[in-house]
């Protein structure tokens, strides 16, 4: 992604177990560690998808050397998160963290958040691969988090209905309802259906394979430059 | 229907309360009683769209007058429906009664039959308007039951998933799936969604209002020329 | 609708040929023109959804007598909307005059028009009535204009892309394209669809009926309570 | 594919490439000709995806040998089937060659020709990464002409319809419309809308990758044992 853009620079790759072949013919330096790669190339941004583990040592490395951060690695908690803000405002810093980088994905989040305000009738399907094993989704969950908090606190459908199949009308989260679906052959898809009178709004996700994480790093690199402080969530670099 | 179709004629109509007024400026006769009618414009076809009281003993009206028909009015019980069947059969009349006359209802039921055979993982999402009281629909359930007799029975899904959020995944009918999606500004929708490697196969049917039925109508007047005997439901005038 | 809220009073109608009689059983007075009833029920806000003929006296006749006024009929020149505009703001009156009164199509446009700044590459598909003369559908157009101002300009498409069929690829309109399907029993729909790395964003509109502009007056008429002027377009009120 | 069926047996496989090295753990063994690998294995069915410029002569091996053949490999012209069909049912051998393999799509392809007997209206909207050469699709094309064979032909649509940008209504073929959309973060998609008073059905495949094959590979494989002489089409061993 970095390579393919002409505004972006690779400077280099981190790896801990690195071991330098002369098969490799990489384009890039390559270091096994992040003070290292840090002091040789001094680059503006890092990008972290490492794991839990290493992540908030990371975070702490790059600021205090000086460079913007770019995080999808999950598992760092609310405290830790404020405690990099804080040491990111101190030295100056800008950096964004966020679970999800699918623009996409952020952007149905956003419209479904908008669009709860003026239609307070919705519900949410997602569809996954068969092998998942949370129903509903974090995504869905995170999606009807959002509209709850914007919406008109109604309790939808028929105060009379009555299921013949339990479970029928899917999961209730805050008076409205969320459905999980899950089918080999799907990858990761959510759709939310907005109705009112003589019409529906739907905002639908597909998300099929890994890369779909990358415009929104790439956006990220770019918007951070002139941020100071840390960001939780992709969806506050979209206007 | 029968007026814009230029295979068919309208031969008349039956309103037990009909009152003739010189305000009415109808292009074909009205009568009071089936009889009446099939006296006078020997008909041969009776399309009876009326009520569960009166459709058995209009049914046997039209077979010992020598007049086919087709029956949408619900309520007829299997046995008075295989008493119909012998008394056709005994005056050589043809018959068609079916409790849904959508012809796209009735493909995708059909078509979800077909490919169950091939494809075994599948569930169904229903949308309907909110004020609906039953879940799941009629037509979901039904499509259920033809999809439950053609396919190798599993349990669909991992086996260890885990609702955080009880009834996301949908009401289980032998092994799969049905969701009831219910707003405002739906009619009538559903979608049956088979997934195997690689692929997911949709089936989906939407209906907008009454005039739907229209062409089922008009193809069971025309194929029930050549039948012998009652004929109980749309698919099997289908090939 | 006006009813059915019980923020709002009806109070009244103008229907110019209006002829009481005691047939009759209003809930409501009705009047013959619009000062008539101004002046008998002092009105916080008239709606108006007449014809072209009368829309610009009728906006005069209120905003010179003090009444917020909501227009949902089209003719209107751009003069005679800054003109009233002008006058509006000379008695502190406010008012709303738009198009399309569907919240969800208004939304639909402004999610398109937002999602184009971070996804370049998007298609349209129009989904009508098979009756429908133009094509593409107005909203279409207006869609697309939306998108254009704010997408960065490309030309979409493998540059070698062949049309075995000439038109398979849709209508161009600034490097992007258009799809007008024409069906019976659809109403009116319209699917706005961006493409990136891995993944689609999809904003669809079902419209199936006239009431569906219902909300959107109501919402219409609650905010310009507080506004003065004219407002063009119902996406200005929407956050 | 063949691994995971405990109904199949993988007897081995050919690479003329073959280069038989003590890193490899295969579970199978390996021939570096078709001849050897029969010669040994004497397997009941062999499966081709290979290229254009041997299968005619693998089908033929495989016929003289007494083994069934499963083809997927394009290239061979209607008069090489027609001779693999003569020669097959001399030795009592039956094979199947198909262009697609992908069940669901083979099942689209049916159903939109079984429907198109009933319902004349319809539109096939196509739906593929933004890098494919040809517009329609090569599936899109088949599923049309399977449409105009079954479907009474008439020219859809406002008779008085006027495009305000060409292409719009999308490429005609028979009177009926191909709509093709290319966007990144697509594959392999297609819809099939047929529209009729009040109501659409829709047929709808979703292909994410080259895995979609193996279903029908699989029911292939077990259908062919009892056939003799050449079938050309996975929808011809599907009920």
């Amino acid at each position: 992604m970095v390579q393919n853009d002409q505004e972006l620079d690779l400077a280099g790759g981190v790896v801990p177990s690195y071991f330098s072949d002369t098969k490799d013919q990489l384009s890039f330096p390559m270091y096994k560690t992040l003070e290292e790669a840090i002091i040789e190339q001094k680059p503006d941004v890092i990008v972290d998808f490492t794991i839990p583990e290493v992540v908030k040592q990371n975070a702490e490395i790059a600021i205090r050397m000086g460079v913007r951060l770019i995080i999808g690695t999950t598992g760092l908690t609310q405290e830790e998160i404020a405690h990099l803000d804080r040491l990111a405002k101190e030295y100056n810093i800008g950096g964004l963290i966020a679970p999800n980088f699918a623009i996409g994905a952020v952007l149905m989040m956003k419209f479904a958040s908008m669009a709860s305000k003026y239609i307070s009738h919705v519900e949410i399907i997602e569809l996954h691969h068969d092998q998942k094993l949370d129903a509903p989704s974090g995504t869905a969950i995170k999606t009807a988090e959002l509209i709850a908090q914007e919406r008109k606190e109604i309790k939808q459908g028929n105060t009379d209905e009555k299921e013949s199949i339990e479970g029928a009308r899917g999961g209730e989260f805050h008076g409205f309802r969320i459905h999980s679906v899950r089918l080999p052959g799907l990858v990761a898809h959510q759709e939310v259906i907005f109705g009112d009178q003589g019409q529906t709004l739907t905002i639908r996700h597909d998300s099929i394979n890994r890369e779909s994480f990358m415009p929104g790093v790439n956006l990220a690199i770019k918007k951070i430059q002139s941020i100071s402080g840390i960001i939780y969530g992709l969806e506050h670099i979209l206007d």
